[in-house]
C-alpha cells in the first residue's frame, strides 16, 4: 500500500509537470536513476509511475535514451473514425491518385522543395554502388541474373529478418523491384479474377490499384489508427462473404502509423487457418520504427501462409526500385511470375546494396535517420495540435506519416486542386478507401527536412483546411 | 546485250572465285572501283553483277566496306522446317525453360566461361551511371520517378528511333524493367484471359511464358527463318478464329534472325486493322543489325495499333534492366499498369543511359559491336559447315544467334541433360514452339567472345548431337 502510494505520487507530480510544461513534447524526463536519488524511491516505483504514463500515450521510452513527453494531456484527441463494413465490390481507383504520382510527388506536401544536402547515409550507399559497377568483368554484363535475386543480396536480408525474430533462409527470399511490384506478385499468385480480398480501411492506395487493375473485389476491414486491422471485424467478414487473401501491414500501416499488437497478430494467423487465406504481409515500415523495429507477422507464421513484402524505398532510397518477396507456399509460383514478367534483377546494384548492408552502412543509416523522423514526427504533431478546433492526430511509433482527422465540415477532396493553386500538394483521406469515407482526414508526412519553408507550407494547409 | 554479256561474265568469274575459295568466308571481294580498273568495266555493270551474287545469298554488301563473302555456294542449305498450323490452345511451357534460365545461362553454349576485358562501351557506360548517381543531391532519393520515365532517357530514345524512320515524341513512350515487361504489359493491356494471340513459330518463348501465365490461348502462325512470319498463314488464321493480339518481331526475330520485307510487313498492318488486332512489336534486336538497323513496323503504323517494345538487353547490357515501350492506342492504360506494378524506375540509372547516349558513347558502342558480332557469326557458320551429314544453317543479318537443323533422326531436346553432363548448356528447337516441333533443331549464339574454349565447346556439342 505504501509503495503503491508512492508510485501514485510520482505519477501526480509527473503528469503535473507535463501539464504544467516544465518537461515540452519531444523533451525527456529526468531519467530513472535521477527521479531515485531526488525523489527517494525504489527502481521499481519510479518505473511502474513511468509505465502507467506510458500506458495512458503520455510518453514514450526511448531505448537507451529514457522516456520522452508524447503529447500533452489536453491534446490527446486521438483519431476516432471507423470504416464501415460494406458488402465485397469491385474497384474503380480515383484519378486523383494517377494525378498525384503523375507529380512525382511522393506525397510531400511542398515536392519542389528538395533542399540540404545527400544524408551520408544515401552518400556511402551510392559509393557502394559505383564500386560494385566498376568491379564488373568479362562478358559479365551478357548474362541475366537469376530470377530470385543475388545469393549475397539474399543473405544480407535473410540476416536483417533474423535480428527481428524471423529466420529466413536466402532461398525463401526472391528480390523485386519494390514493395508495389512485391504485392503484385503476391496478388497474381493466390488470387484469380473476381476473387475477394481484404484490406485494411483506411489503407494503402497501392493496393486498391491493384486489386482494380487484376480485377479482384475488396472488402473493407475497418482498422484502428493506432492498433491495426480490427480482428472482430475481420471475422465478421470472413464468416459472411469467401475470402481469398488479406492484405495487412503489422508494423506502422500507412496513413496512420498503426502497430498491431501481438495477440491480434496470432489471432489473424488463426482466422487466416480457419478460413484457408492467403495473408499478404507489407512490411515495408517496419524499419522505419522510431524504435526497435517490430518483429513481422511471418515470424509467427507456422503455417506457411503468410507472404512478406518489402522493399528499401521507405527507409533507404525511393530512387534503388529495389524490393523482396517471401512466398511461403506460393513461393515457386512467385517465382515463376517474376522470371516470366521481368527476367531479372540488376546482379551490380543488387550487389552494390549487399556490401552497404555487410559493412553496417545500412545500420547506421537506420540509426541516424530514426533521430531525425522522431524529431521531425514531433515537431509536425506539436505543429498541428496548435491549430484551431478539434484536430486530431496520429502518434505513430514508426512510418512517415499522421493521419489528421479535421471537423466534419472539412472536406479534404475537395480542397485537392485549390490545394495545387497555392503550391501545395495534399493527400485527401478519400484516397486510403473506395468507398469514399474519411472526407475530414488526410496523411501528411513527416519524411523530409524539416525548415522554415515546411512550417510555411504547413501555414498554407492550415489557411485551405480551416479558413 | 552486250552489256548484258560483261555483267554476266563477272558474275560467273566471282562465283568461281568464291567456289575454288580464292575469297573465303568473311572475306572482302575486290572494290567497285578495283573491278572496274582490273576487268575494264563500267561501275554500273559491276554494281549488277554484285547485286545479282548478293540477290543469290553468297555475297553481302556492307555499307562503307563493300561486298563480302556470306556463304559457299555448296553450303547453301537454308533450314525448310515449317510450323503446321493448329487450333488456339492454352499454353504449357516446359520447365526446361526454367532450369535454363535458372541456371543464368542466357542461352549460352558455356555459361560459366566469362572470359576476357570487359568492352570499352560497357566500361564508358558504368562511367555515365556512376557520375549520374554522384549528381544526386538533397532529398532526390525521396522520390519517386514519373511513372512514364526520366524526359531526358525518353528524348534520347525518341531521337533514336528518329534515325530508323519512326519519329516518335517522349510522350510516346514509357521506360519499363525491359522488354520482358514491355511484353508483359502490352497483352495486359490489350488482352483478357481465354483471348486467342497470334505468334511466330518458332518464336521468342519468353511471349509462350507470358501467355501461359495470363491464361491466354495462343495459335502459332508458321515462320519463315528468312523472311518471318508467313502472312498467307496469318490470314488463314485470322479468318479461321477471333484473334485478339499478334505478337511479332519483324527485325531479327528470334530463334533464326529472320527479317520481314516492307510488302510484308504493310500486309501484316492491313491484316491488322481487317480484323481489328493489336500488333505487338517485339523490336529487341533492331540494333544489332549487322548493317543499317531496319525501320520498325510502328514507323508504318497509321492506325495506332502497332505497340513496340524493347530493351537495351540485347544491344548494350543485359544487367541495366531498362526497356521501353510506346503503346499506340493503348498507351495511357500502359502508363497505368507501369504505376500500379512498380511505380517507377530508377532515376539516376536512366539519366546515366541518356548521357550515355547524347555524348554519342551508345553509337560508338553499336558500331564496334557490330563488327564484332559479324567476325564471330561468320566463324560460327563456317564451322557449322564443317559439320557432316544434312545440316542446315541461317544466315542472319542481325540479331545473336544461328537456327540450325540437323537431320531428322537428332533430338535435340532429349540431348539437354546429357549436354549438362558434358558441361554444355543447348537452347532445344521444342522452346521455341508450343507443340512440340522442331525436334532436330536448336538455336547456338554467337553473342559471345569468339576463342579456343568456345571452338571446343562446339565440337563437344557435336559429338552430342551427331554421334
Amino acid at each position: 500500500m505504501a509503495d503503491e502510494y508512492r508510485y501514485q505520487q510520482l505519477e501526480n507530480w509527473l503528469l503535473q509537470g507535463i501539464l504544467d510544461q516544465r518537461w515540452r513534447l519531444g523533451e525527456r524526463l529526468p531519467s530513472i536513476r535521477a527521479l531515485c536519488s531526488e525523489m527517494d524511491l525504489s527502481k521499481a516505483t519510479v518505473q511502474h509511475a513511468l509505465q502507467r504514463l506510458e500506458a495512458q500515450g503520455l510518453i514514450e521510452a526511448r531505448p537507451k535514451a529514457g522516456y520522452f513527453v508524447l503529447l500533452q494531456p489536453d491534446g490527446v484527441k486521438k483519431p476516432v473514425s471507423r470504416a464501415r463494413i460494406e458488402a465485397p465490390r469491385p474497384v474503380n481507383v480515383s484519378d486523383l491518385l494517377l494525378d498525384i504520382m503523375g507529380r512525382s510527388a511522393a506525397f510531400d506536401l511542398l515536392p519542389d522543395l528538395r533542399s540540404g544536402d545527400l544524408p551520408p547515409g544515401i552518400v556511402t550507399l551510392n559509393r557502394s554502388i559505383g564500386r560494385a559497377l566498376r568491379r564488373q568483368k568479362g562478358d559479365d554484363y551478357q548474362y541475366y541474373d537469376k530470377p530470385a535475386g543475388d545469393i549475397g543480396l539474399r543473405e544480407q536480408l535473410a540476416l536483417h529478418h533474423a535480428r527481428r525474430g524471423w529466420t529466413a533462409s536466402p532461398e525463401q527470399l526472391c528480390v523485386t523491384s519494390g514493395c508495389q511490384h512485391a504485392l503484385f506478385l503476391a496478388l497474381m499468385a493466390t488470387c484469380e479474377r473476381g476473387d475477394v480480398v481484404a484490406v485494411e480501411s483506411p489503407g494503402f492506395y497501392g493496393v486498391l490499384q491493384l486489386l482494380e487493375q487484376l480485377g479482384l473485389r475488396v472488402v473493407e476491414v475497418p482498422t484502428s489508427i493506432e492498433t491495426g486491422m480490427d480482428m472482430n471485424a475481420l471475422e465478421e467478414v470472413l464468416e459472411r462473404w469467401k475470402v481469398r487473401a488479406c492484405v495487412v501491414s503489422p508494423s506502422f500501416s500507412t496513413p496512420g502509423g498503426a502497430l498491431m499488437p501481438e495477440p491480434e497478430k496470432k489471432r489473424l494467423l488463426a482466422l487466416a487457418e480457419r478460413h484457408d487465406l492467403a495473408v499478404i504481409e507489407d512490411d515495408i515500415y517496419a524499419d522505419t520504427a522510431l524504435g526497435r523495429a517490430p518483429d513481422p507477422l511471418k515470424a509467427l507464421d507456422m503455417d506457411g501462409r503468410v507472404i512478406l513484402c518489402s522493399s528499401f524505398s521507405k527507409c533507404l532510397s525511393r530512387d534503388l526500385r529495389l524490393g523482396w518477396i517471401s512466398g511461403a507456399r506460393w513461393h515457386d509460383r512467385i517465382l515463376h511470375l517474376k522470371l516470366v514478367t521481368q527476367l531479372a534483377s540488376s546482379r551490380y546494384l543488387q550487389q552494390g546494396v549487399a556490401d552497404y548492408m555487410a559493412d553496417g552502412s545500412f545500420s547506421s543509416h537506420l540509426r541516424r535517420q530514426r533521430h531525425e523522423l522522431r524529431a521531425n514526427r514531433d515537431k509536425l504533431i506539436a505543429l498541428l495540435h496548435t491549430w484551431p478546433g478539434e484536430v486530431r492526430v496520429s502518434t505513430p511509433k514508426g512510418g512517415l506519416a499522421v493521419w489528421v482527422e479535421l471537423p466534419n465540415d472539412v472536406n479534404t477532396l475537395s480542397s485537392y486542386m485549390s490545394g495545387l493553386e497555392r503550391g501545395i500538394i495534399i493527400t485527401p483521406g478519400p484516397l486510403f478507401s473506395v468507398s469514399g469515407q474519411f472526407e475530414n482526414c488526410l496523411r501528411i508526412s513527416f519524411a523530409h527536412p524539416w525548415n522554415t519553408s515546411r512550417i510555411e507550407g504547413l501555414g498554407r494547409l492550415q489557411d485551405l483546411l480551416l479558413s
